[in-house]
């Protein structure tokens, strides 16, 4: 049902899932995936964060949130066809950490940020670029991005050596007819770069629209087995393998791994479609608040909650 | 983002939720549900089947499964601007049951048939049409129509007397090129005809291929709340609440019921994105068999199941 055979499947379960769970991730699980993320065809495999803990508070986090060369080296010795990925902020990088491509267990970089920030960002992932790395640029919030601001970002881009360029859609806001707009935007104006879509599930969108992303003509596609995401979660990496067309990709794998590793993982951790995601959804604001309130006693109070988001003189201050 | 400010929103939890739970709901669940859809605007709220029990087993069924009249008048002896419907199965209604419309809580009544009984389904709907009743005729499985029996069927349906003609994803197999494929051909054929979607979510699809349909001139759409359906379940009422735009929607109340009953309800029984109806909705199949898995021991071993689906031999033989 859909166009093309060269979408590349990027699996970001282990970075982002990450944010759910604070990268409590054992080694026997991410070689595991990582078997079974190749024996399904899947291109890409992203395995945490590559920020500086010099730069970022978090010293409690697992070892996936500071990404170490050894360490990787340690985990998955010796690599099939699927590349490794890492991503990184803006400011949380330290570039001296970097080592050159062919030193490294990571094939690509992906710089996450924000369309105010996009000049840092191409600054960020040209150094990437030059180590040898394939290297994105993924756009924060599009849904919060200004017509002329990010006719602007793009325009930059193009000119830029960032091999890919990601259309994010953070608060998990965005409908197919978005995504409709957005590719032909990114088409128009980045023609020279390969398109990706990472969308999260807040309103039971991110796999539809994927769908409609590679249906326009995008090639890198995220997913996260089972769905595992901050909030609401991702594309779920089982759909895309069972409907993207590509002779490689077999669905199995993947099954089993839920089957063997998702369930319990799920039943100690939340994501997915939860009422108070589906709010911050359906009113295009980031999910912190509703991840305070479902940390909180009142996580089910969800009326109060919509309220307190709706009702102009008690919103929360933060929710931009 | 969606064209029309005419949809009507169909609420069907109470029938197609009953699949679940054996139609156990309580006619304080019932009340509270109509209040919640009144006051959020939603147009239909689909009260249960009217099948007769001398017709179909199933007397430890709850009443919302062989509706009553007298039953209905009590449960809602004052309608708001919200109409009430009622599906039936072919063979399985006593005509001599229904009552002319003036006489009954009902509005509509919904003809649910298979392709190959489209001339029954026809008959059957234009005897409650000349009860008085809006009624539409709901195509089911319509993945596993062959193009020239749909073909057929709709010029059947083109000179019949039902208002709305409904498409109906029964495996939750379509995806949004195959929405707009089918929304295209119904009214290329039944251009006499007010169209309707019901999706289901196997592959997390309800949600954006009602969108789709809406996009492409739909009008009717089907919902239930939390999602709650057979197997995979349903397009989420407060969604579709969220996103389509009338001035008269509004997803509070429904936030409400979710809060006060559908936590508890969905604690007790199990519908939505699980693995066995993912695999179902991927090879186009009816859940029935994730069904009896899911209520067996085994409920939780995906591989061995997909195994069991994808390997002729082993295959089950109740597969259509």
């Amino acid at each position: 049902m859909t166009k093309t055979m060269n979408t590349k499947i990027l699996d970001c379960t282990i970075r982002d899932g990450g944010l759910v769970n604070n990268w409590d991730f054992s080694v026997e699980f991410v070689r595991d995936m990582y078997a079974s993320l190749s024996e399904a065809g899947v291109e890409y495999m992203e395995i945490g964060y590559k920020n500086s803990p010099k730069l970022l508070k978090g010293a409690d986090a697992g070892p996936w949130r500071f990404l170490d060369e050894a360490f990787m080296k340690e985990v998955i010795p010796q690599k099939t066809h699927t590349k490794l990925s890492a991503l990184v902020d803006i400011g949380r990088v330290d570039e001296n950490d970097i080592l050159p491509r062919e030193q490294s267990s990571l094939d690509l970089i992906r710089v996450a940020c924000y369309i105010n920030d996009v000049d840092k960002g191409i600054a960020l992932a040209d150094k990437f670029h030059q180590l040898g790395y394939e290297t994105t640029l993924n756009i924060m919030a599009l849904s919060h991005a200004m017509e002329n601001e990010l006719t602007e970002a793009l325009q930059e881009i193009a000119q830029s050596n960032t091999d890919i360029v990601y259309i994010v859609d953070s608060y998990g806001s965005l409908l197919p007819n978005d995504i409709a707009y957005l590719t032909t935007k990114f088409q128009r104006l980045v023609p020279n770069k390969t398109l990706g879509v990472h969308m999260h599930n807040n309103m039971q969108m991110a796999f539809a629209n994927t769908l409609i992303g590679v249906n326009q003509g995008v090639t890198f596609v995220d997913t996260s087995v089972f769905g595992m995401g901050r909030a609401a979660g991702n594309c779920p990496t089982e759909l895309a393998l069972s409907q993207l067309k590509n002779p490689r990709y077999e669905v199995r794998p993947v099954l089993g791994f839920i089957e063997k590793h998702m369930l319990s993982m799920r039943e100690r951790w939340e994501w997915g479609y939860i009422i108070p995601y589906m709010i911050t959804g359906m009113l295009d604001e980031h999910p912190r608040s509703a991840m305070a309130l479902r940390a909180s006693d009142d996580s089910d109070k969800y009326v109060e909650y919509y309220d307190r988001l709706t009702t102009p003189e008690v919103s929360f201050s933060q929710n931009k």
